[in-house]
């Protein structure tokens, strides 16, 4: 059984943006980290028709046994992506890097925080790795 | 002269997703049933610059009679598609499979009822019919 | 089986009323091209209380087929309509002649949309049209 | 001494609607239950104009006690009861079969709380035995 | 040619009702002082829709200079009234007896200004007479 | 069967506090009223998770048939009372002295009565006793 | 006995300026058609402390019936205003040429109707008329 | 180094209380679970300044290397624990049980996300055994 | 004659405890200053319930000149410290270290400075004295 | 060294203005009783812009310690004030003769408190005295 | 053909104030440099009644090209200034130095950038060179 | 060096569409005027995540002076364009043909101005020469 780890926008910048927000650290050691935990895939786009198809090609296929997502800036405007994870049946755990809550104002409100089967935000690139542990140890 | 259907966000799930809102019928089915009307053109994106860009390029042809237009998730979101509909010059009727003001807050508000030729919303896979009769039997 | 029209305050001056609104087409041709479909009762009054009135006599009464009403400005003030259409068992089509998302805000927001069958604004005329197709077609 | 008991839209349907909401005890069973207790008015209508009638017409009559009155969905929309209330000299005890806290946010706010007696939601039919003995027992 | 006087909901209490808001002087009072400057015809209801029944019914009777309007608690809650405003032809001047302003929040938005000719608010009765006035020397 | 009386935060300081608005009798003349009634237990604290503790200790004894509770301030401001009464398997009837509805705007919203069987307010102290009477009459 | 009219900002520009808003008679000529009523003193503006100087100039002043004040745009934005005329003897009038209820939402709500006598709104040059008739008129 | 485990009002009730949203399992289960990673110290409250004490009494003890703090209710109305947190110098992790961004709306703003560590919501006793082990993995 | 001071939630952090905002110095020293101006009386605690309780204590004993209140995090949130203040005879003066208006918007609304004599926020411990000398000095 | 003292729109009115809101004490007293303590000196305007001028003229002038400012109105409306005050050198104590807090919902937001070194209201003519005292004790 | 530069409140600071925000350059300078593009004439005030009567002035003055208006704290209080925007010939240009939508915000929004023909806010003293520019290079 | 001009959504049917709005000038005839300036290089789409893209793929190339961006409605919806403005480190001047704040109340408020250079709006095409002389003229 697999993982699939979904970044959205902007996040193909980790490391070159921000990095008193979002730190140094590239995605790739944290993939290379998580492969020693299960089979990993991963994806990202800038484009919120993407992530949808991405959600709809594996929502349904039970080897997956669930998805993080790091929405970025769609988790505070996207309900397309909202209705995207309520349609699929494999589980979604919506991660954050940084701590949104003690971003601005736009950040403090997800728009998919309700259909997700849990929330991990502020532990750096670690919460795609409590992401990922989270799904492997429970039972959606 | 034909009409053509655009379906947004997540409709390309219709029958798979969640059966108790919106029903159990395939999408098939209502367009072979429509064919019997008009001729009848069909598009499903899930990505809102698709949809505009679909929009754009049957907006200004004298061929469509009219447009009907289930935008999904973006009805809610999206001042683009609404721009774009504004911009065009063939009518669009905004229709909706689901009784959108019987549902969750955010889709009450539509961003693209004002600049579309009418609304139908909540009489299921019909709602498509609806939306081509009127645009048959009206001069907008 | 027959479907009553219900009309609300101030659509008794249809044709006299603010015609580049509600355009120049008399209740009385629609009613009659209606009636050529199925068979119609129509009801107008400018009382809230009559309107519930009508809607509890017809409400719980099997020889009809459903209500198209069109509550006019009661539409966005009257909770007390709202109520009796959630307490009948005969379902109600909710129409608007003009589309009222394009009119003032006040007009954007329905109070009795969430406990109607369906939704139909803007096709003029044509809207009653509509309503009573949609309640010949579909199985509420 | 008399106590009159008004009832506002729907609540003619006592019995016939919603049962999960309203329960299924007749307004006639408790009707006769206050009778034991006092002597007993009663009046239902469905039009806030006859309400504000009613409570003009026995307001300044001092061979009434009190008023208690639920004032079905005109509880949330009516300024004009509201005022009548004001106006009137015999003591006006709202009451609600329902908790209305419970429900939709659009209940529950009241606009003639500030001008009652007092207030008195969700023992069921209850509700208006309590207001009766409230008004038996307090010296407004 | 004649002037229409119409008072809203609990108007017909006048006198009896909260004298430091209303005053003590009765409505016969100033509409005999108002006939000796023109031709005046009084109407009072406490229901909706029989105001906009008046309303309808003087509306496109050139006989009628002008409808000088109080309509209570109705001017903050009815759409219906003010819609049936903007459908007639006669002009219609808002009045009201207190400041409106100076009183509750809710009090202090109006529904029918925007449709009425001019709007005249804390004289007193005064106010019916500054209405008369008003219409009897503009040319609306 | 007892049922016990819950007060909040101040309504220690019932009879010296205020009596214009809480008037001047006294807990212990109403508790004796109530005593004659049935079994009664009193309980009052200024400490919200005192409050909390007691409806802990209570809220799955099946000795006790229900709790009065006049939560003062927290009413208004204490989810975690609220919780708590979501929590317990007794019925609590919430009760005030005043008519919080024709106070200030901050007391007009409950955060407790959307979790309690029953809402009465502004019969004085005997608001005490009608909730007494309620849970003794009714079946939660 | 005199009456004080000041007029606010911009008024200064009266004939010149919007004359589909504010009409093309200049204020002289009401001013002139205003003293064959009785003695008028005419202030104009455009110094939100310059009005509030005339107001505490004139407002202890036994000599003046009463001010009418046009307070152009600082109605919608000076507490100060508000504040000067709270604190005055002399009664104020708030007229408005144009309906400000049916301009922009920022002209619906006036800082200083609520210290103000009475308003008149919307009867062009009228309402300065309408305004010193009510000062001589009434008994503040 | 040992881990303190805080929860707030009505976490004393898990497994009692409401199952559907809190699960049937007890916290003396996920603690024993927990022992087994490092020391863990466990403290509950129902009330808010206790849990402060608390917050003081290890926020500034180097032997503590983190707090799990579930603060229930008080999650929502308390600054007053979120300025013990920003207070103190040991880092502290928000977690929850359920989603709270998936129940009503008042759960889904939380007052002290902005000044912990990081959030970890909705899976089950398994939130804290994730928080636990984000604060062993990370460096705050 | 003596003042009491009476520090809430936090406060025993003095020193310890975000300098940037509350300064260095400790409570001990302004209270040794004070102690040269009157009989000062101290209290901390972070108890919502227990300051309540101390306030009631004191609030009816003629010994005390006044209350100094920090009411901490609470000042924000604890309507029953409102109602406390309001209840007891002894004035109390509202005082904070730091200036709550240029700090963050949840910390701009005091919930209980209506109730207080007067209120002073900004000069860093020197507050407490300004405090205290403002009873002192004013007759209540 | 000098304490400049400046006092917004109507305090010219001290004494003469609403005393049951200021109290019946002239500002001459007060300033004689401040002399006595430091040089004084005393500029009153209604004018926002002469306010602003005069903040210009002090604010970087080394011979003065600080600045006492009632705003008055210009409290809640001035933003102009607000920056002229952020924009000097000289410190600005903010201080209201009554209790803003316990007045209209327009004076409870001030917008010159988040740039002002702090804040005193509600102590009668005494707050200008603890303004000056808050200047000479500190070291802003 | 010349152009007007109004500066508004605090803009007499320019180099003196907050040079983090407003730069160091003086206003003399960028005067100097558009002095060789076109006639220049410069005007600025505190008093929002003096920069109405200034653009009174010369807003009817076909000398004029164009005003350029850096309106400061006013721009997001002053109606009245929009009102003259509205009712002079001469175009007006909103400048600002720093980039308003960065900034607090009570600066997000400005009353007066509808009734101008363009906007330009960013680009420090440049600012007012690009409005000069757009007013010499547009035709309004 | 170049300039990067990029055109979000339904600007590719500049001419064609609503020439009220957006005139009739084609974006050829700027882009040709521009380039007599410096070099440019043009982009448009209607897709939310191209955009993205296409900041990212120039805003890390110093071979770019700057980047005039008119995102169309994408404007006022898009957090991830916002966001990624904000992580590049090319600058980025906002501009708008219409003058956006004179449009309907949705295009009031722009998302991406906090984290752009600069704004320009409403002098119709010239808003990109603007755009173009700002970012050649200042340093940023």
């Amino acid at each position: 059984m697999k993982i699939l780890i979904i970044n959205g926008p902007n996040l193909n910048l980790l490391g070159k943006r921000e990095p008193k927000i979002y730190g140094t650290q590239s995605m790739d050691a944290i993939l290379d980290e998580l492969s020693e935990l299960c089979e990993i895939e991963y994806f990202q786009s800038n484009h919120e028709g993407a992530i949808i198809d991405k959600l709809h090609a594996a929502g349904f296929d039970a080897s997956y046994r669930g998805i993080v997502l790091n929405a970025g800036a769609y988790t505070h405007t996207s309900l397309a992506i909202a209705d995207a994870i309520a349609a699929i049946e494999v589980p979604v755990v919506e991660v954050h890097i940084s701590n949104i809550h003690a971003r601005e104002e736009i950040r403090h409100k997800s728009m998919i925080s309700s259909v997700c089967y849990g929330v991990i935000a502020g532990f750096g690139m670690q919460s795609y790795r409590l992401g990922v542990e989270a799904l492997m140890r429970c039972e959606p």
